[in-house]
Formats: structure tokens, C-alpha cells, sequence
């Protein structure tokens, strides 16, 4: 069997990586679009602060997180050492006190049943500002060691190495979908067939299109970020944790000395690849509000991409029904990061034919 | 009526262009694709010197040389200033003899009835490199006054610009094609419905996946090419005609002491964006060989793009048969900045119901 | 003789220009330094809004707004055709009444002996949105005819080309100056004496450390300015005017749908290349405020310029008194778009030992 | 005592976190030159290999190459992640046999003492080619386990956020020396004196011209570099070994999918910014000689460096004669990464006035 996986994002990476891994032959096909979000994603696993409250979805950002030292772990066994990821822990924070007290009960109620979270402690604010020097004065904080900062690029090109030295080809090519005799098959950029017998879609904001050609009404809408890089020269950011003020705005750090900003949700944009006036200057408002200290950084670059996002945004996996060989992956939205990487594994045992670790028929695709 | 046409290239700003200036209303759809063709183009028009000899190809060729004339004066008089556009002349020569004798008959035969083409003389290879200082030394060529170079990126964003003055609507996003009781209908990248009631798509390299939705096989493939634009720093290139050294290479100068040098034609890259190590290699060495002064030029930047191409490339323009509302320009290949604006305006006249200029059946696409 | 001119910005590219126009041997050598002000400089000859009242230093500023004449038809007799100059008319308007009401007195005294400024007329805030449709509403504005946009970048090269094109030699490295035997000296950077008579050292915020092995206090210091290219896709800009709402911050276009606002004045910043997050905020923020249409506008890029300025900003140029063989030109500060090419001419003229247009004994260099 | 350090690149970052580590108050100032040679360099730390033979100039590049340990350990140690530092091995190899053999032999004598070398062994073709899988065929190689690779761009920095960690100032910005009353003065691009006791100048290629205004005749020279970054995406490049053909080129990879081929050895470019023609030409035509599996590879960007060398390259560093308070540390060529961090470390000392491990008066700057 060989399996073509559509999309080497954070979802397909992971559905390639855990395929190869278990001696499954794939191929992985990737647009290389500009504003695919794993390329502009760089994110925060720290599940416990989340305001999300529906239990299922909750479910997956929790297993997700658990999931990340699993694939860590496996890919610094295959020799991968540039993963984007480190355990920094988190600063949960808010300037409006309700919102803080909030945070802190959510906290509270949902590390109870997970050890991977740490001892959370609650932070005085020149503790809070010792750890990330150039917040606000004066906001106590929340600290969760187990929360960690990802750089979706460098994780999922990991996994995608990864995958190619398990044997996994790599192509960086348009994938075009048809019906043939009752069967789907994927045609490459240059209009030659790709050999395959079950297909995957990841291909994120761009899974409808893919899709389009079968009759396959996918719900999936781009929902457009723009999120910025800061450089404070000099300055050893490496260790700082991630910041959540609650907000929909987060700040992470990167070990050369960089600072990011994001992000902004634009949901009715469609596949707008430019940085805005506006859009920069909410995401740089929100930053230097939260965090002064950044009044004098750098602007290195702003990145757009285009989260996976829909109505009510809910992971969709599985196979297609009434589609023979056809899977899906998508639909994470802002959650990607958190919960890409297990939502793969789950998918690809789903490919193999294998019982998943949770149940999975709540995020089964529809036919149309 | 309103035209909603996809694509924002040579083909697609034309159609655009001569629509809303015959009072259609016009709306323009462009995913701004980082490789569309239009935006790689730096080009020439120079129909008398190519080595096409289909009489009917070549008519097209020669057809969209005279028009420029009428388009260029038609946007400046619309107030378009920065068209990318100027007849400095065309120095053809070669390092073979014999092609050197076989190009000077082709076009002795073709400009003598086209006075468009100019008096065309033969140079001493002193005399060319006065007109093109870098070129390797005892080159004898032609000199065709008639041809002109063309920023292709500019040019369509003027005509889209005119299109806009004249109440067009322009839009960056992407466009997806549906069937809805027998029609084609137009959704955004939002999933929103674009109103119109004639739809053309002038997709380029990209047509194919936009019309596979409807089961409409388009046979346009991608070739990819890989253009590089040097700086001369100080030089004064602003006149320096397009050089056309009778190889698959050529270049062209900008008014900002830059040269361009063209191009690789890569049929089975399928969409690969990437600048490569051979591609580079190739074109560079090109550049050098046939014009040495170039060594210490300055390396500004390499542009991809994709054209669209084909088994045999022809023009594709027309209603598609058996489908309302739809019409589809395509297929220029190498010919799209020659040939374009041309082309642009016949299938504008198509989609008005009016008679054109030249007998175009023959270049109507097929249903599949 | 020889001259040396040390820098290619505005000023230094106006000398050399001028110099080989009479007949005068030049070398042009330019560092390319990434924060030229010319490279980013993009800007407004009008010289009859500014709020400088000093009577000499205006009189510089309203002789370089009549020299724009001139200046660009020698160039496009020249046959330089990319000179980024447009007179398109300048709207001078104020969010404050009185302001407002001042800058209006100041216009009309200014341009009753300014005929090259046009008629200047009131326009009601309608008919100031009709010139420039993304403005405020409710902002009467004046219009003054003789206004115009230049970049700079565009014009200093198309300077140094026509001198290269009348002889001159463009060479893009550093050069050292060094005393030897009672005259100076100047060294490139590969150490090579470069020869030459007489030496213009035109080195705009680096002048001082081009100086200072000669002993020569330079008072001119860096001011480094942000400023932020925005593309209104689709707009045909070309012909808006140039905005001037009588803050520091300023707008115009260019014919590619691009806006230009601009800019900070940060005195005390050294030589500090970075966009920096509270820069990129306030030119964003001035921006929108005045012209509230940009809000959806792409960002395109960010420039960084050093002003040559200093604690009061004033020309100065003319030959240093005890140094055989050395002239300077520097300190236009915000002023060298408007100022810098007719100093250019004055020096020149010194430099050959001409009699000048204007008295400059005021704007002499001193030894220290 | 305050210290100021003009540079951050490889020496002026070791001199400052050297500094820094030995409770030194220390102030950095760079100018962030483009063509900073440490910005451009990924280098090599292999000195047995090398072919320079002169007994004091490779005891300083042993003695650099076994400072590595020292350094990375203690950077670790102060938290410091991201190095660009991994010690993967070096495979030398030629495609002249006899070159092959002579480099067999030297590498031979200089393990022989160096036990950080590790244990040399000869590859077959094929397993010189299962280490660096795009090696042209047929070619024999020395592995040597002691080899390293260094991104300078990660490593200086990580030694200026180690010093910033231990209390040292940062600034971006130029620095300008004068005398005042027998001293030597800094002051900073905005004019300001810079508070500071000792001064060290590690001003690389530049540092000519900031000792200039002293009257010191300062030998080194800026020799050109253009070095191309290639990606082979999906391809696991995190261990190969760095490749050491014995030509002047080199290849080196790092961990995401990255392959470094350098570089040109310009002589007499002086500052010349550009990447050109023939340059670029160059460093492709020798990665591709030597390892055809590049061919297809993404070229990602091309690297200016000036390295700071001169007639015969040989460090500089120690207390300028005569001139109390100055100290120079420069001259080290393509050997920048190699002895960069030891040779700051010497001179840290000298500027305390502790011995040295090495005897350095054979490097001790003239006064002119």
C-alpha cells in the first residue's frame, strides 16, 4: 500500500511521519503556498488555559498537549535536532482582574487530572516580569511549566525529514483530484498520474478546493493571521516562557533573541496574502500594550497565513464516507499546533485500519 | 451583464480592460499566485524574428505586435503612465552562421509586409554593441526597429487600473468554480457567491484546477521559467534594444541600468517554485556567453514563473462549448506578452457576442 | 582635472552631474550604504508650504523648487526617461482650524512672487477627497498647481547615469581620505590611491566620519526617519497630489497604486538601521488618521533614511577654508529633495570656481 | 574600568563575553554592516586540514580549533542554546590524486598531537557518500570525527547575549575615535561620547577606517566573499559532515535541509556590496563539480562577506603601541571562525593584563 498525503503542514506531516513509522510507503505532495498557516504558525501548547469549554474539543487540545513528548522524544531518536519546540512553560495573565480570576479557576480545575501541566503558581507581578522582562508592570500572573512554544515550520519540516529517511518521497508540486472508474486519482502539477492507493487531504485552508473537483463540499474557510517578529538585539530570549493575556493575542519568544507578536483573526479576507495597515498596527498596539518593552525592538518580518477555520471551527478526520481511499484531515483552525501533531497520529492509524486512542466519530467527514 | 473574470495576467486584464471599456461590467479575481507568468514577464515583442512557422500561430504573432500600438496609446490616453512598455528595437543575431543567414531571410520575408516592423538593417558587430555594449564582440546583427520590450507585471497592472477607472472591481483572492442547475456559479475564498452572469477564466498555468470542478479537461500545462534581472550600475540601459541571440535565451533592458535575462523552459517541473542551482547556472552562463560585459553585472533577483504551456502550445480562447456563461483564454505559452493584449481583446468581443477581428475558431476550446 | 565626488545621494549626484555637464573629468564613489536618506527618500518639492520661516533658508528651498524645471529637462534631454519626478500638485491641509488658516496666509504670501506654484486654490473638502479619495472627510485642503513628488532614489540615479553617459566613472565603494604632503588624499576601500585633483566630499550623515581622519569637525549628525511603503491595489494613484496635513508626517504616491507615508524624525537614534515597532506604529497611526482609505492598504515595505542633520539644521557647502582641494556639501536635514540638486549646482559651480546663482558665503564650511 | 568593544563579530563578541565572564563592565557598539563577514560566515573548525603551513599561523588555529570545546561548554552552561555550533565531522577529499595524497599526509602529521581530531579514517567512494550523499562518485575521503561546522551569524550572538546576560551594554550604531588630550575618545553616530576606560577596535574589515582618524595605518583589507545557501527540502542534512575538497570552496550544511557552498576570495573588490554574475557563476559551477546531487537544490540566498585580511594575512591583535587605552584585534582572514573566538580570548587577557596562554607579541599591532 501506498499512501499519498496531500499537504505538509502540521496535520500531513504528522500523517506522513506516523505512516512511515509504522513501514507504510508515502508519498507527500506540497504546494509550498506562502500562507500556509504551519509556515507562518509559530504557537503555544498549553491546553489548561484555553477558553474553549466544549468537552470533545477540550479532549483533543488535552491529548494533543500529553502527545507532544511522545513526538519530541521520537523525533530527537531519529537524529532530528532542529524541532522548534521547547518546554518554557507558560505566563497566563490578564489586565482585567475578573478575566485573571477566571484564568486562574480554569487552570485550577483542569491540571487537577494533568501532571504534564506542573505546579502552577501563581506569580507576584515582579516574578511575572522576571521572567518576561519586557511585560507590563504591575500583572500578577499564573506560571504552567508545562507549557511550550512551537515553530510549526521547523516541526513540520522535522516530521517530514523524518518521514523521508523512513523512505517517504517528498514532492513540492501542485495535486490535483478526479474520479477514475470509480476511484480517486491524484494527477501532479505537470498532469502526470502520482502512483497511490489511499489518498489523504491536509491541505488546510485550500482542503475545499482539493476537494472540489469530487463533488466534496468541505466547510473548511481560510481564517487570516498576521502575526509579527520582533528582535530585541542582545537580549537572551530563549528561556522566556510564552505570554497569554487572555486576549486573543499571545507573545512567544525564539532563542535568537526573537519576539513574536500574534495574531489577528480575519475570517471573511478569503486568500488575502497582504499585511495590512490595519492588521499591522492592531497586532503592534497589542503587543506594546501588554509588553512595553517592546517599544524599541525590531520589526524583522510579519508572516500571514491562513488558519483552517470554518463556522464553528471543529476538527474533521477520517475517511470519506461512500469514497473509497479517501481521507481527510483538517479543520484545527487556531488549534493546530496544539492538537496537529496527535490529530495526525490519530488519522493515520485511521488510514492503517488500526483502533484509535479516543473516539473518533465525532470528526468524521461528510459526504456533501 | 457583468463579467466576472479569474485572473489577472496579460490575458485576464486585457479581457477586463476591453470590457469595461465597451461599459461591461467587469469583476477581476487574481489569486496573486507568487509564480503567475505575467508577473515573471519581462519580455519582447518582436513577431517578424520568431522561429514559429504555423502560419495561423504565427498570424496570432503577428497580429498582437500591431496592436500594441493601439493599446499602448489607448492606456495613456486613459491617464496610465507606468506602462513597462518601449519600441527601442530588436538586435537579432547569432553565434551560428548559418542561423544568422536563416534568421535574416525569415525576417526579410515576414517585415516586408509589415511596416510596423520599421527598416530593418543589417549592423557590423561594431555597430551593434554600440547599441548593446555588453554583447561579445564580432557579432554582426539585425536591427528591427519595430520591437519593443515589455514589463509584463506592469503593463496588466496598468490595464487592470484602467479597467478599475472605468468601474471594474478588483479583488485578490481566489476563485472557485460550481455547477448550480446548469450553471456555473463563482465562489470566493470565503465561500461567498460573486455575482455575475458571464464568467471567463484566464487562470494561466492555473486554469486547469479552476475548471477540473466542472469536469472540464483543459490541457494547459505549467513551464516553468527562471528569469534573472542584473544591475549595471551607472550604465544607462534605458534604449538598449531587446537582444535576440536565436536560442531559447534572450534579453532586455529596464530604464534603471538593469538587464534581464531570459530564461529556462522547464515542461516537467509541474508548480515548483524554487529558484535552482541549474536553472541559475544555465541562465547565467547564457547571459555571459553571449554578452561578456555582464561578468561583473550586479545579481538583483530571480523570478519564476509559470507559463502556460502544453504538448503543442496554441492560443485556447472562447466560449466553451455546451457550458453558458463560460469562457475560457489560455494556452500562450512563451507568446503571452506578445500576444496577450491581442488575444485579450478578441475574446472580450467573444464574450460581447460582436464579430472579431480575425477568424478565431480555430482556437476554441474543447468540452473534455 | 579631476574631481572626486564621495557619495551618490541627491547632493553628491547633483555635483557630479553638473561637473561633467561642463566638461569636468569626474569619479562618482558611493559606499551604497543601506541607509542612504536618498535611497529611502521619498518626497515633496513645495517649497511655499513649509513651515520654515528663516529668510535665507527659505530662500534656498524656493531657488531648489525652480531648478526642478530645469533639472529634469536637461535630464530628459539627456534621454533619461526614469526620473520619479511628477508635478502632480501638493494639498496642503490641517486637522487644526488655525493651522489651517496660518498655512494658508504663509501659501499666499509665499506664492504672490512664486509664479512656478500655479493658482492656488481652496478646496472644499469634497473636492479635496475628489483629488485624493482615501483623505478624512471634512478636510478643506489648498491646492497648489506647482507641487511635486520625487524619488529621490529614481532621480540621483538617473543623475549619476547621465554623468557616467557625459564620462564621468561610477565606482560603488568606500573611500578614506588622508592629508599627504599638505594636500588630501583619497584611498578606496581595497586601500588603491584614487586619482584626482580636487575631492567633494558629499557623504550625508557619514560625512562626519569621512572627515574625521582629516581633523575636520563635521557638525552634521544622523536623524534617522521611517517610512512606509503601502500598495492601494487596483488605485490608479499616479496623478494624486502630494499630501501635506502640516505635521512632520506626509504622504504621496507613486504610479504603481503605491501611497508613501512618512516619516519619523528620530534625532538621537545614531546610526540604528532597524524599523522599530513604535516607529512602524506612529507612520502607521499618522497615516490612517489623516487618510483613514489606507486602512485596508498592503504594506509593501519599510525605509530607513539618515537625514544629514544636526542640532540647527542649515546647508552648508562650499570649499573648506585651509584645505587645498577639498569642498563639501551636506546638512539638508528633510530639506535635500527640494534643496539638493540646485546645491548641487552651487557647488559645482564653486568648484570650478564660477560665480554662483546665490550668495553662499553663509553656507560655507569651517575648519573646526 | 569600562571597556568598550567597536564590533560584534567573532572577535569583538569573544572579547566582549570574555570580558564580560571576568566581571569586566563592557560596552559593545556595532554597526551592522551588511557585509559584516561574520553575518556571512558558516565556516569550518577543522585546522588539521588546513593547508596554511607557516608554524605560528596554524599553532593559532590548532589552538582555536581546541578552544572550541571550552566555548560551547561554557556557553551551555550559561543557558545559551542557539550556537550554530555541532561538531559532525569533516570528510577532505580532492579530485586531484595526488592533492588527495599530500593532504592525507599533513592530516596525518598534525592528528598525530591533537587528540580532539579523533580517529582519522579513509572512506571508500561509498562511504564518503553514505556520510554526504550528493558527493560526486568515485571519490575517496579522509573522515575526520573532530570537525565542526559554525554559523557565525548564531555563534557571536549567542556570545553577545551571554555577555548582555552578564551585565555588558549593546548598542547598534557607529562608533567614531578621536584624541583628546592624549587619549583616545569614542563617540557614538549621534555625537555623544560613549563613558569607557579601554578601547578595543575589532572592527573586521572596517576596522581601517575607524583607526584612521588616530593617524594609525592600519594593513587589513576587506577581501569579498559570495557564499550561496542551497535547500535540498525533505532531506535530512542535520549530520553530514562539512566537506573540505582542498580548493578554496568548501560546503557545509545545517539542520534545516541547508547545504553552504563558499565562497569567492575577492581581493581588490573593496566594499562592493553586490552579489554578481560572475561570482554567483563561480560557487555554483564548484558546488555542482563536486557534488552533482545539488544540481536540483533551492538556491535560498547568496551571502556577502568582507573578510578582514590584507598583503599576508595574519592576525593583529594586542594594545596599540604608544596610544594608551587602545587595543586591535583583527587580520583573521578566512580564519575567522577557526581562531575568532580563541584570539578574543587572548586579547580579553591582554586588555586585563593577564597572561597569555600563547605568546602573542608576533601579533602585536604597529603604531604606523
Amino acid at each position: 500500500m501506498r499512501v499519498i498525503v496531500i499537504g505538509a503542514g502540521m496535520f500531513g506531516a504528522s500523517v506522513a511521519y506516523q505512516l512511515a513509522r509504522n513501514g507504510v510507503a508515502v508519498t507527500i505532495i506540497d504546494h509550498a503556498h506562502p500562507g500556509k498557516a504551519t509556515m507562518a504558525g509559530a504557537g503555544i501548547v498549553c491546553p489548561w488555559a484555553t477558553r474553549i469549554e466544549d468537552p470533545s474539543w477540550y479532549e483533543m487540545y488535552a491529548a494533543g498537549g500529553r502527545f507532544y513528548d511522545e513526538l519530541i522524544g521520537g523525533l530527537n531518536g531519529a537524529g532530528e535536532t532542529e524541532l522548534g519546540y521547547r518546554k518554557v512553560g507558560a505566563l497566563v495573565t490578564a489586565t482585567d482582574p475578573d478575566q485573571f480570576k477566571e484564568a486562574g479557576e480554569r487552570i485550577a480545575r483542569r491540571v487537577a487530572t494533568a501532571p504534564e501541566a506542573g505546579d502552577v503558581r501563581l506569580l507576584s507581578a515582579e516574578q511575572a516580569r522576571a521572567k518576561f522582562p519586557v511585560l507590563r508592570e504591575g500583572l500578577e500572573a499564573y506560571f504552567i511549566p508545562g507549557g511550550a512554544r512551537v515553530d510549526a515550520r521547523l516541526l513540520s519540516a522535522a516530521m517530514v525529514r523524518a518521514a523521508v529517511a523512513l523512505g517517504a518521497e517528498f514532492r513540492t508540486d501542485y495535486a490535483a483530484l478526479e474520479f477514475e472508474g470509480g476511484r480517486v486519482r491524484c494527477r501532479d502539477g505537470a498532469g502526470q498520474i502520482v502512483p497511490g492507493d489511499e489518498i489523504v487531504v491536509a491541505g488546510g485552508a485550500w482542503a475545499s478546493q482539493i476537494l472540489e473537483p469530487l463533488g466534496i463540499a468541505h466547510p473548511v474557510k481560510p481564517q487570516k493571521g498576521q502575526i509579527i517578529h520582533l528582535r530585541l538585539a542582545g537580549v537572551a530570549t530563549a528561556n522566556w516562557p510564552v505570554l497569554l493575556p487572555m486576549t486573543s493575542h499571545y507573545m512567544l519568544t525564539f532563542d535568537d533573541s526573537r519576539v513574536v507578536v500574534g495574531a489577528t483573526r480575519e475570517d471573511d479576507s478569503g486568500f488575502d496574502y497582504r499585511v495590512t495597515a490595519a492588521g499591522q498596527a492592531e497586532v503592534l498596539a497589542a503587543g506594546m500594550d501588554i509588553a512595553p518593552g517592546l517599544v524599541n525592538a525590531e520589526i524583522i518580518e510579519t508572516r500571514i497565513g491562513f488558519r483552517p477555520a470554518g463556522p464553528s471551527v471543529k476538527p474533521i478526520f477520517g475517511r470519506v464516507p461512500g469514497v473509497e481511499g479517501l481521507s481527510v484531515g483538517n479543520g484545527l483552525g487556531a488549534g493546530g499546533i496544539s492538537i496537529g501533531p496527535y490529530a495526525g497520529k490519530l488519522l493515520a492509524d485511521i488510514v492503517q485500519g488500526k483502533p484509535t486512542e479516543l473516539p473518533v466519530s465525532a470528526y468524521a467527514p461528510q459526504r456533501a
